[in-house]
């Protein structure tokens, strides 16, 4: 017997008909004597119809007591389908609970629309588990000390099935998706893109902050920090396949420190065009350079990704960095409006059209010359490399953005990922 | 400076239009210098499509623990409605905060869909009365000793506004609905009824538990135990109508023991046509009568009103007494089947186009005569008495139901109803 903790989002919570069928399979799980933690996020289009109708009401107000008030208003979401869904577990005959954040409790911070997970207390569920019910919890927020809700951002209902599976010391937490697994890359680009099996901790992290899509990150990190097993599956199989079977699909996502003599150096290849590059050139080599440009761009709330400054040559630099695409005119006019004059800097240059490509794998740590052989896999395809990022487990090159295709499968390929055992 | 609470019922709430209207009434008690509670309900179909959706997913449970889940889900509509009161008054320039009931909290008993409220806890409203915020509060629900959310059933947003009024010691509970007050009778029967001013809450009591659906009999009731003075009033009206105009419309439900000298004696004429009458005739005149023939109907979930056993002759007796009109057939089906083999009871017979009609007015305590008037004014008009009964200060009968607008015209007419001051 082992306790479990079952995530599905808001497309498997969509409809009556859908929730049914969510209990029919964590009524399976019940069955076969599993202690069962279910975490739904609202029915799909419900927490934009509620945060619409706050929107009607205030545009434009952003302040403390509002955000409180959005929190309280989005709650109602989950907790909505957490009941739904414990009612449906009823009419299959198998007791159910459910409760809102505050009732387990699930305590955090008072960043309301943005709140962190504290501690969760595990009695009243733990209870609930030993006398056979399912405990549903709703997903996305919790209760901060002073007693109000709050909520942790789109998204975190994967955070609180994981923070749940830290908690209750679960053996899984398992996010039922509409994808069934995280793949060696995106499948639409490389048709021979394959499901890994297993992932490390440190790869999906490295993945979902490179702009996969298949996990929020804080989930992760969550994860990684308390160690909880994690599994990424479909929720479009039937709900009656053999239990067996369901344990093994989708990808699972580890923290044991295994031996990778049968794994590949790379487990994937990540890619995101929403990137746009800017270049400050003549900058007066210096100290504080780096802090007066990226100072003045972070002010105007716009977020760098890579940065790269090189050497400096008679007493000048070149610094270069990345933005989200929707940033960069606004980027490129603050720099000339604001940097250029007070560096006595020569010039700024941008690209929108550029695409960032990673290889990520654990095993580059122990590997040497992973990173310049995806260089020359590039060079082969006669791809130009405009910027590199690296990191203990992943290398990034900033390309023009018609390449991305191009460099994303001939790196699958050189890298044996198309044979990838799954 | 007084400490008001404000109610609106779901028609109020029914649309961000109309919620936006309640939000410019209540910041205009509130710059006026009061300290201001609202209470309000979902927004109108909100608890209707919410346990649709529960019946979808588990026709006819009714179980404990599905009405647990019930409440939890249906009291997400005013945690959605407040929430977004709130939103709309900091939209007006007005500082406001909403509790859901266990955030108060407001305790009630566990009995799910039809708690009872069992105290209020007045702290945290009133710290944030003091510091200038209107204190949104969600009608309709509570929280029970074991942290789960309970409802009030039907209606009970009002008894949540008198319950909150009370704990606080408001100077008025003002209840905003879809009527401007309490008439003498229906104006839809008799167009020359005329608002009441005031009314004494022992009359209010006997007008809601008679028919009048103005206001929740429960409210009433608590408003009595705890002396609330409350007022039921029109949302319709435009909301900058001026405030000392506004503060006197409606009528006032009073506790006050005053001079009856410029009142009518009767105050004011309810009806019912929901009703059947079935008689018992030839029972055997002995003790347990009633009991034989009424438990096995209260065992049968029927409810019954009027009862009145003639007195008896040569041993024998018959027994009548009323149900409501949907449980007509079935009673009579059960008293022929269970209840005539067992007394050697003659005959069962029954009509169910009856009305009844009552005469209503705490002045009946201190004037003789007032029953007798009512029958003979139904007798000048021709019209048979069926069935009889009266408490202190009310006086019902039960008469064909194609006499009721008749006779309501002319006990308005004879009791000087027409005339009454408002």
């Amino acid at each position: 017997m082992a306790l479990i903790v079952h995530k599905y989002g808001g497309t498997s919570m969509g409809s009556t008909e859908r929730i049914a069928q969510v209990a029919k399979r964590v009524a399976k799980w019940a069955r076969a004597g599993h202690q069962m933690v279910v975490v739904p996020s609202a029915m799909s289009g419900e927490t934009n119809r509620l945060l619409g109708l706050a929107r009607e009401l205030a545009p434009g107000k952003l302040t403390q007591d509002y955000l409180r008030e959005q929190d309280m208003l989005a709650a109602t979401g989950e907790q909505a389908s957490s009941a739904l869904l414990a009612i449906a577990l009823q009419a299959e005959g198998q007791p159910a609970v459910s409760y809102a954040g505050w009732q387990v409790p699930i305590r955090t911070s008072s960043a309301y629309t943005k709140a962190r997970i504290d501690s969760i207390d595990d009695q009243r569920v733990r209870a609930d588990l030993d006398a056979g019910k399912v405990v549903i919890i709703t997903g996305f927020q919790g209760v901060d000390e002073g007693g109000n809700i709050t909520t942790l951002g789109r998204g975190g209902s994967d955070t609180s099935a994981v923070a749940v599976a830290a908690a209750l010391k679960a053996d899984e937490a398992m996010i039922f998706t509409d994808v069934d697994g995280v793949y060696t890359t995106d499948p639409r680009i490389v048709p021979e893109a394959r499901r890994q099996a297993t992932i490390s901790f440190e790869e999906m992290l490295e993945m979902a902050s490179l702009g996969s899509k298949v996990l929020q990150i804080r989930s992760v990190e969550f994860a990684g920090k308390y160690k909880v097993p994690m599994r990424v599956l479909s929720s479009f199989t039937p709900w009656d396949i053999d239990l067996a079977e369901e344990a093994q699909s989708g990808t699972l996502i580890t923290f044991e420190e295994y031996e990778h003599m049968e794994r590949a150096v790379v487990s994937g290849i990540a890619f995101n065009r929403d990137e746009a590059k800017i270049s400050v050139l003549g900058v007066p080599d210096k100290p504080g350079i780096a802090y007066q440009i990226l100072g003045t761009v972070a002010d105007a709330n716009v977020e760098v990704d890579v940065i790269i400054q090189n050497v400096g040559k008679e007493g000048k630099t070149d610094f270069s960095f990345t933005v989200n695409r929707n940033d960069y005119a606004k980027t490129i006019d603050l720099l000339k409006d604001k940097v250029l004059p007070a560096l006595g800097a020569a010039e700024v240059i941008g690209d929108p059209k550029i695409c960032k490509v990673s290889i990520v794998g654990i095993g580059m740590r122990s590997h040497v010359g992973v990173a310049s052989k995806m260089f020359r896999v590039l060079s082969e395809e006669g791809i130009n490399i405009m910027m590199i990022s690296t990191s203990e487990i992943k290398t990034s090159v900033v390309i023009d953005e018609k390449y991305m295709e191009l460099a994303v499968r001939a790196l699958h390929r050189a890298f044996d990922l198309d044979q990838l055992a799954t």
